[in-house]
Formats: C-alpha cells, structure tokens, sequence
C-alpha cells in the first residue's frame, strides 16, 4: 500500500489547499482531512496495482449490470472499499461493480469531525476496460454527496465534491467541490484543480509519494475547436448526429476520442476547450450510468466553467435527481457555446 | 536511472527469447545481448522521468522540423542517447529531435560480436507530444537498420527491428524483428511480441523492475470492425476520405483515435483489427515522417500480418527508400483486407 494521505505528514500541503478552497467554519473538517485524503491514497495504490497487472484478464463473473468484470475492476475495487473503511465519516457507499448503497463498516473509531459529516460516496472503480489491455489510460470516478444516499437528491446541491483518478504515464486526479455554504457570512465558490502524484525518488524508493497542486484553476472556454464524438454507432440511423459530426469536420475540428470517459474529460480541461457529445437514440441506448458517470463528470465540468446538458430534453444533467443506482443517460458537455449549439442540433433528433 | 537490462541478470528470459526467434547461427548476437535489451532499458528510464514530469512546459526552443520542443522531449532523448552510447554495435543514431545520421561515440569498449554487426538507429524519443499533458498514453519508437546508415537502402531487408515503447497505465513494449536469414539452411519468420515491465514489488523497492513477455504473438485479422481516422481536417475538401468516414460510420464501426502514432498502433496489435487511415492532400499535407514513424511502425505491422500501404500511389510503404531523414507520407494500415478496401477508395482521391 502507498501511504499518501496520513495527514500529520506529507500531504500537509493537500490539506493547506483543500483549506483554502472550502468552507473555513469547521464544518467540512473531515471531507479535508480525512475523506478527500483517503480517496485520493486510493488512487495511488490503484495505480501501482495497475503498474503490475499485465495479466488484463475477465474473472469470469458479470457485475449487476452485466458487463464483464476484470481482475483489474476487482482490484480496484478492493482497493477502494479498503480506503472507504478508513473513513467515518463515509457512512454509505456503491460502485458500479456492485451497484447497492450500502452502510459502510469502518474499521477505524469514528471522530468528532466525523460525527458531524456524514457522506455517500458512489464510484466507479476503473472506467475504460475496453482500453485498458491496449494500456490506454484510464481513470477511477468518485462522486461524494451529503447525507446517508446520493439518491432522490437535489444533484446540485447535494453532490459535493467529484474526483477523477487518471491512471497514465504520471497519476494525476482532478477534484471538482461545490459545497452549499453553511455560513453566509462567506462564500466559497465552486473549484476545479488537478494534482499529480510524485513518485519517490530512485535515490530513496521507501519514501513516500505525494500529491502535488499542478494546476489550481481549471477551466473551459466557452467555444471548441476539438470534438469527441462517443455512441457513434447512433449516428448511423440518427440524421441529426451523423450531421453534426459531418459539420466538426468539413469546419476543420480536431478529433480527440480515447473512448474512456475519464480521459477525454481531463483532455478537454487540460487543453481548456472541447465538445463530448453521447447522444442516444432508441436503438443504440445511453451508455453512462447517472450516479456514476454522468453526475461526478457533471460537477467536475460545470465547475470548470463548461455546461452539461442532457441532449434529450436539452436541460443540465444536474437538475434532475438520480432516483435509481442503474440509471443510464446520454449527454453533451463542454464549453458552454459549444453545447448549446451541438443540443440545439441534436434535441429531437429522430429516435431519441 | 532503472537497470532492467544488466544481460547477466534479471533479463535472461528476454534475452532466451529472442535467441528463440532470431538465427541461431550468432550473426545477431550483439542484437540480442546487447542492442535490444539496452534500448528497451532506456523505455524503463523514460517511463520512470515521465512519471515524475508534471511539469510539461515547452522549453523554449524548437527542433530541426520546427516542432516545440518540450522538456520531457529532451530528458527522454537524453535517456535513450545515453543507452546507445552503451551499444558498440550501433555505429549510427539520428532521432526526430535531432534528424541528421551522426557516429555514435561510445561510453564502452566494443565487442566481438558487436565487431561483427553494425546498426544504425532511428527513433523518436517523446511520439504524442500533443496529448502528454493531458496524461494520455504516449510512446517511443525505434527503428534499427543493417549497416552504416538508414538512408537508400530497401526498407523491407534493411530494417531489421522495429520497437514500441507505451507509457500508459503500465510501461510496455511492442518489439517486431525480420532480419535477413544469413544462414540458408534455417528460416526466422518475422515476428510481433509484446513485453511488460513488472515494477519492484512494494517490499523490496530496490530490486530492479524486469520485462515480461505478455503476449507472444501479435496478429492483425484481415477484416476489421474498428477505425482510427488521423489527418481528419484533410476530410473536409477530399471527398473521398469525407465518404470512407461516412461510411465507417453508417457501417457502425467502433472508433477509436488516441491521436498518438504509439497508442494508436497499440490498440490495434492487443484488439487483433484495425483500420488506421492518414491521407494527405495538397492543402492538409503528410504528417507521419517515414525514417522516426512510417518505416518502425510498418515493420510492426506487417509482421503482424497486417498491411501498410501510402495511399498515393497503393504500393507498401516499405517498398520505397528513405532518402532523407525529413521524408514525410501518408499511409493506411491495419487488416489486409480492411486496408486494401480503403486504399481503393483513397487511391486518386481530389488533391492527393
């Protein structure tokens, strides 16, 4: 195990940050140093777990959703569920492997801080296995609500913090936090940053690796010159995508699909513009699970600055509540002018 | 610096390998104890400075194609040069950093073997600059050549070894050899492999990381159900590589476009289909350079069995001289079949 997080010690200047950017009344003590600490531990020993996992191979079982699993999906959520223990202060938690809120079972004592947080953790263990055996990058979703379910829950105020493990040729995550300020005396506003992990130097491998603030702001401009057409097979029978994707390119866009949600987000935000566009149609259904896809990349991008909309009925994917851990749905998200004009094109479109 | 490599140790069963795939008859012997297991020392070296290069700045400078340069660009060119100052027997490197065939000044004395064999080696140390700070895999290519030089000579019996290195969630590689038979009484058939490179384990953090062999055959299907579209911009004036996406499309094949050569290829060779097309025309222009891209990676694929043909005229890629080391072309490659179909609709295409 990697020991990132022990908060006397090397992550001091995670904390300091988490400090800066959060309610400073005390009254999210233990998302800063205890929970958001802890999940992001988990992503580094994920990381290393996948350093060594070349056997990419299906364990032959099904999750509740009927997807595969791999031995990688079954580490990483071991992994996960270990940190998640450690955590009080984290009372109920699902994943996509195993899609029930459940009551957590610590195995540490709960503390005063945790006593008065209490948070539904829902995550996605290892998004992008079709990717993974060609050693593609992939990434882990974490998605944090107030109270004991992330469900029948006003998303945009219930849903306080996402975070996004990128497993790459560095490990770096993403934290998007939007908590509804308790004091109003002070406002903290909505923040998106990204951090890397810094291994231990060769000259000392014992030392611990710690995570670094990399870039403190990150944010989207309101038009793209890039675009990333996922569920393309909806285009075939769907007049108004196969248009849109037509029109990207006799306008010259650039065309970035790594077919792995997690990366294509962090591609957008690091290049700061881009166009990710899921549609779905009555053949070729929506592909993202709500809870734990579709709401964490919602936070993460509408506090960036971007819009996340559902090309459906054209509405944030946010102002509707998840009422159901298996929901599916199709999306549009990016810089702001880029979704709408791509919704525009696309709500009503045959089929959908 | 990781030592992964030292061919008296941990390598040995890389080393049995390839003595297992290349003529037995020791005209290869420095290729196989000395060349390869260096230049896949210096892939460890440069996934282990990637992983702690969060900062991807440019440094300010650009190199001879009038590319930026970035720092990670230069620290992995500086590792790989370091590893070929180490190989007696290649007499001749040239890189995309730096395009111009120079005499190798060796750290070590030569061999006997390495009296008996000269190499000349190309690579591109850093092949995906563009999606790096988005922590997206990329990879190193390396091109070795029988003789003094690259240049003017038949790609097909000249280039005898082409390897890939991936950085991505693991560190691998895709080696490819089809050397010459010297000895007419044997016969080495090409071949396409894949290694790992398993880390230290956590509890002895010193012990040096060792390549795996993963997948010991790599072969392409001649159909393909999958398409990596490059160049795209050049669909919006050529009619036909607009009508070959379209139709791709309507045909519901799966995309998948990293927008790197290294991970692009890569996808392809573990997925076993593909259909990777970079047509160029007047206006939208050639992108692949043929000594540091076109020639490693078509060595790859062709000893999968796939094909890799230019689509300006159909004929290989292979099947024409590098006359310079700035060269660039276009290419399609993949399946057989796949390939020879989009060739067909390519071929004569408006511009080209």
């Amino acid at each position: 195990m990697v020991n990132t997080s022990d908060s006397d010690e090397a992550s001091s200047s995670l904390i300091q940050h988490l400090r800066s950017v959060l309610p400073q009344d005390g009254s999210r003590d233990a998302l800063i140093t205890s929970v958001i600490p802890k999940l992001l531990q988990s992503v580094a020993d994920v990381a290393q777990a996948l350093r060594s996992s070349h056997d990419v191979a299906a364990v032959g079982t099904a999750n509740t959703f009927g997807d595969d699993q791999l031995n990688v999906d079954v580490a990483a959520e071991n992994l996960i569920r270990e940190a998640i223990a450690q955590c009080p202060s984290i009372v109920t938690a699902s994943s996509e492997e195993e899609p029930i809120e459940r009551a957590v079972q610590h195995t540490v004592p709960s503390s005063t801080s945790s006593a008065q947080e209490q948070y539904t953790l829902a995550f996605d263990p290892l998004d992008g296995s079709s990717i993974i055996s060609a050693n593609w990058t992939v990434g882990a979703i974490f998605s944090l609500w107030d109270g004991p379910t992330a469900l029948h829950q006003d998303p945009t105020t219930g849903q306080v913090a996402a975070i996004l493990g990128v497993f790459g040729p560095r490990t770096t995550a993403i934290v998007a936090l939007r908590p509804p300020n308790t004091n109003t005396t002070t406002t903290t506003p909505p923040t998106c940053f990204e951090l890397a992990l810094s291994p231990a130097p060769p000259s000392s491998p014992s030392q611990q690796p710690t995570w670094q603030l990399t870039r403190p702001t990150l944010t989207l401009s309101p038009t793209s010159r890039y675009f990333s057409p996922a569920n393309l097979r909806a285009a075939a029978h769907a007049p108004a995508y196969m248009a849109l994707i037509t029109r990207y390119i006799a306008q010259r866009y650039t065309l970035r699909y790594a077919g792995g949600l997690v990366p294509d987000v962090v591609h957008m935000l690091v290049r700061g513009e881009g166009l990710y566009a899921s549609p779905a149609t009555a053949r070729d259904g929506p592909k993202l699970r709500r809870l734990y896809e579709l709401c964490p990349l919602a936070l993460v991008v509408e506090c960036a600055g971007g819009a996340v909309l559902d090309p459906v009925g054209g509405g944030r994917v946010l102002e509707r509540a998840v009422g159901d851990c298996g929901e599916k749905g199709g999306v549009v998200f990016g810089g702001v002018e880029a979704v709408r004009e791509a919704v525009e094109g696309l709500v009503g479109m045959g089929g959908l």
